[in-house]
């Protein structure tokens, strides 16, 4: 097919053409979905050369502001509801297995490594927390050597990589013989994304807010079961219905509870097989 | 609407809902039919986490790469065919008029001034080739006092700024009294779009080349004229129907005659009102 003279669906036509030759047909099938939505969004809205350059800006400058510690590309995934969708699919489990949700953009490999009953947020500002449950498949029984992964934001809604500070709020540790898991750190708060990028001035255009309610993130990992990635969300937190990112379900919500000067909440984590 | 809960539609529906504040309906048009559009080939194709993770590492490196002499992103709206899309909804010009084409990556701001008959491609390689012709209404009536930005790239297929050059093959200047311009340049050849970033590694598991056939940037400012950005092409190129980019029109070809030691090329530029 000649990529001469071509106009509109010709064009199209040509373009899904040109991946007639992949080597992988789920590649083929992805690049021709691609191009075919793509396509047909800029006919839909009719886009003008200035908005197709301000789209080009605008994923540059998502690029530029992207580095190690800050995913600005999740983060449009997340807010475009993109993330949710594909957490959705993909993770069809049984009733009872707990729900996944958003990965994020403030996962950072090589987390320290702590001890049960250990402080994962010293010299974090925030009320101190004592955060405690068990790890178990959807049969009940428990699962042993799971490694937990947890990060978190402080009081003020910052993770430690958004400071360039030494790893606080995160660390990872091992459930003992009966899946049980616990760690000291601080109650998190509801937090705004970070919205001095581009995507910040994606939810300003979008008249929307940034605000996500409190959570902790965990990512589970066992031997002979499915990875879980998931948040635990404070009970009567006031943004649980106006998630920036889409990410709440009602039984990822526990109650997090005064007790004295600190405050503790309990989860169990089901994993399915 | 609350943004718990979210599966599948109603997570579309949700992400929809929250643009309802936009400011400006421009926006919020644009914003919803991306949305509904990146739902729908998400959901189509069933996209996996790993295949998200890879868009996302794709689109990073893409920004990466770019900076303000590399167009990363504006190459891969090139292969995806785009930006030819782009260019031709915009540009529903009267049957005699120039047609226009892509953009490309390698415009640079602020490019130097000459005058007509002046070599822009001073110590670039090439076999010397003297390009002339006329900047016209479709009238037919001169346009005097035209800009005509000129960009190239050598007979090795690199334009000046991808080997991080002084300006070369590349410059403006404007049209006399009967509409006229004239420059020594080099003879433009077939050459490959960069390969050796994300986009090449699209092609690639396309199954697709990376060669443009052989041509010259031309983007024409008059008052009371439709900015024109096109290109001339080489008749005979081997490429001219499987353009990596889509953009070719048999129009814009003209014949490159060789006349002693140099090459001559003449076309005239025809600007819509």
């Amino acid at each position: 097919m000649s990529t001469r003279n071509l106009a509109d669906e010709d064009l199209t036509n040509a373009v899904l053409a040109s991946f007639a030759g992949a080597g992988s047909e789920r590649f083929k099938t992805i690049a021709e979905s691609l191009v075919r939505h793509l396509h047909a969004f800029a006919t839909e809205v009719q886009l003008t050369e200035e908005e197709w350059f301000a789209g080009i800006d605008f994923l540059t400058r998502t690029g530029h502001i992207t580095d190690d510690k800050r995913q600005e590309f999740v983060l449009l995934s997340d807010v475009l509801g993109l993330s949710m969708l594909v957490v959705g699919m993909n993770n069809r489990r049984p009733p009872k297995a707990t729900e996944s949700t958003v990965f994020g953009p403030f996962f950072v490999e090589h987390s320290p490594a702590f001890e049960n009953g250990d402080n994962i947020a010293e010299d974090f500002s925030g009320e101190p927390c004592f955060v405690s449950g068990r790890v178990v498949g959807v049969e009940g029984e428990p699962v042993a050597g799971a490694r937990v992964e947890i990060w978190q934001a402080d009081d003020a809604g910052f993770y430690d990589v958004q400071n360039g500070e030494e790893p606080n709020g995160r660390g990872h540790l091992f459930t003992d013989e009966e899946g049980r898991f616990s760690f000291w750190s601080v109650k998190p708060e509801a937090y705004p994304i970070p919205a001095d990028g581009p995507v910040g001035e994606l939810l300003d255009a979008g008249g929307r807010g940034p605000m996500r309610p409190a959570h902790i993130h965990f990512m589970v990992t066992a031997e002979g079961y499915q990875r879980l990635i998931t948040h635990v969300f404070v009970e009567g937190d006031e943004y649980l219905d106006s998630d920036a990112v889409f990410g709440v379900r009602s039984a990822l919500i526990a109650p997090f509870v005064r007790d004295g000067d600190h405050w503790t909440a309990s989860y169990d984590l089901v994993l399915a097989r």
